[in-house]
């Protein structure tokens, strides 16, 4: 997808360049750890080293933006100064202060371009929404696999190697962040790291996880019971949960703020007693990263659009005993929010 | 392992406050996708939002590091107000913009941690130096298992995915790059990206790949012949390659610059006539990131020391043909490099 114009037509400078790995894919569709895009009125080029170069020429091929070899910012920055460009647009959000140095150095009058890279990549296109959902597809593809897989005595790294390994299999390029697999009391844990803990009869797994597809991403969380539990307290936790899930999924509205959407859920929680276990946001947007605007919790001030794409994912953690998160990637339209996700989310015991 | 005294002595200000996420792991051990290191000379917190607060504490007990919750850098700097700390050191080359500004409205005078932080994780501590000989016997054993398991017909996206699940399966965390497996013409792209290319008899195989353990990196390359093949000129290019990854793994010594190490295989392979081909550096420093100090390549001013670990990887490509990469991470001494690897880089013919 080419967003060079799109994103150079808001910036207002001479010039824009685009360093910083996420933001250079996100203009090019082209993945490497080294790279510059240049972009003016005229023309479009990702600079990148040789070790690339066959590989980002074949890929660049039809498209807007030509290739060229740099090894360094230096070589890059002496293609702009030849084109007489002062005024360069670069994202100061990703822009580190040794860059910053040498912009000046150069003599060039640096200007953000961050803002127009947000604003931009907030709203998905059908393309954009189209990988998205298939990195979504094949994480629940690979969760039902897991599940038909799952037995008593794997350890929770084991499920997680599994789990990724399934992604991989049904066509994931990578993991979207580091997969949680949370068993029993470990489940209180909202970030737990997958250990040795071995599956028993009647926990609670909690399972967070997601991929990249195209290099965009997925996440998604189910919670369930491996064999029956006689606590009753889980059930209830775990359909007040559902319940303030379903109550944001189905409430969240173009035009409301971050924090209003997470609201929802927290009221519906609190009116349970709960609200004081939920002890995150309840979402963050969704794309090349697997955190990115808009934020949906308390400090979320900015208004949620359609063609955003975010996580719903309300949870309550009780220390020691047992934590309860569902998660969906959703996408929000005129009419509301749309889930990408088909796995169904009413309590399973397996 | 706790470096944070180590790194704020070198430091010269009242305070150092550390966000980004690979020098924060660097100095906790703790990983995380959000929060702050406060050292001063009397304390240092490990400052993280309520997803990490119970694991954090479990981590860090017994250590010199305490944790306490803040949900925003304002937070972290009202309590770096609170002490009255004026000179706040920070790593300038992880500072973003933004950051800088809000350091400076809030009356810090900012001075840069990052030589400190350099100088103390490129040279390895036994402790690290045990992680990283973990990365690499888990990357080597993952790969003998993948060898018997290789048949004509597969994908470079199946091996690849095959390869990473027995690395988590060994015991790593993640893979610690994009495993690049590339069949026949392919591997003439260094950083090909696995696709639906099917291994066919005699074809080359190049495979590099390597994981995290404890959070540390391992990087390895092999390049090997599935079946018999006719061609001789690839079996005389993989002695020219292995020649001048023996040649820099005899010849680097503590004292050269990265551009001397560069030059042993350089010239090796260019008394050959192959120089042309050797398109990329020899080698990086890896550890917590897999590609950090010394630089190994033409440009490496620096002079390689006792302790540190880097790799060595020459390599050759013909456009359209083939590509060969021998890689090993290995280890300076004072005797020299010590390679962490154990698997026979003699040409394979599986």
């Amino acid at each position: 997808m080419d967003f060079t114009k799109k994103v150079f037509r808001e910036v207002g400078a001479d010039a824009m360049l685009t360093e910083s790995e996420d933001l250079r894919f996100y203009l090019t569709g082209y993945p490497s750890t080294f790279g510059f895009v240049y972009t003016d009125a005229q023309e479009s080029i990702l600079f990148t080293d040789p070790r690339y170069a066959e590989s980002a020429k074949a890929a660049m091929k039809g498209q807007y933006i030509g290739v060229e070899i740099a090894r360094s910012a230096d070589a890059v920055l002496d293609y702009i100064k030849s084109k007489k460009i002062r005024k360069l647009a670069v994202p100061f959000a990703r822009t580190t202060l040794p860059q910053m140095a040498q912009l000046k150095k150069r003599g060039f009058k640096a200007v953000d371009s961050m803002p127009a890279f947000t604003a931009a990549m907030e709203r998905k296109t059908d393309a954009e929404l189209a990988l998205i959902a298939r990195a979504c597809t094949i994480a629940e593809e690979a969760y039902i696999r897991l599940l038909g897989q799952l037995k008593e005595g794997m350890t929770e790294q084991d499920t997680a190697a599994l789990l990724e390994y399934e992604m991989r299999r049904c066509g994931a390029e990578d993991r979207s962040f580091e997969t949680i697999a949370a068993f029993g009391a470990n489940s209180s844990v909202p970030h737990h790291r997958p250990d040795h803990t071995a599956l028993r009869k009647g926990m609670p797994v909690l399972l967070d996880f997601g991929c990249k597809a195209g290099g965009y991403c997925s996440d998604i969380t189910r919670t369930f019971l491996f064999g029956k539990n006689g606590d009753g307290t889980f059930a209830e936790a775990y359909a007040a949960v559902l319940g303030a899930h379903s109550a944001a999924l189905d409430g969240v509205r173009a035009g409301m703020s971050g924090a209003e959407a997470d609201g929802i859920a927290r009221s519906f929680l609190r009116a349970r007693g709960l609200d004081k276990f939920f002890t995150h946001s309840l979402g963050h947007g969704i794309g090349v990263n697997i955190h990115e605007s808009p934020t949906l919790g308390p400090s979320g001030k900015g208004a949620l659009q359609e063609g955003m794409v975010f996580s719903i994912e309300p949870g309550v953690y009780f220390e020691g005993r047992f934590g309860i998160r569902i998660e969906d990637t959703v996408h929000l339209t005129a009419g509301g929010a749309v889930s990408f996700m088909k796995t169904d989310k009413k309590l399973t015991v397996l």
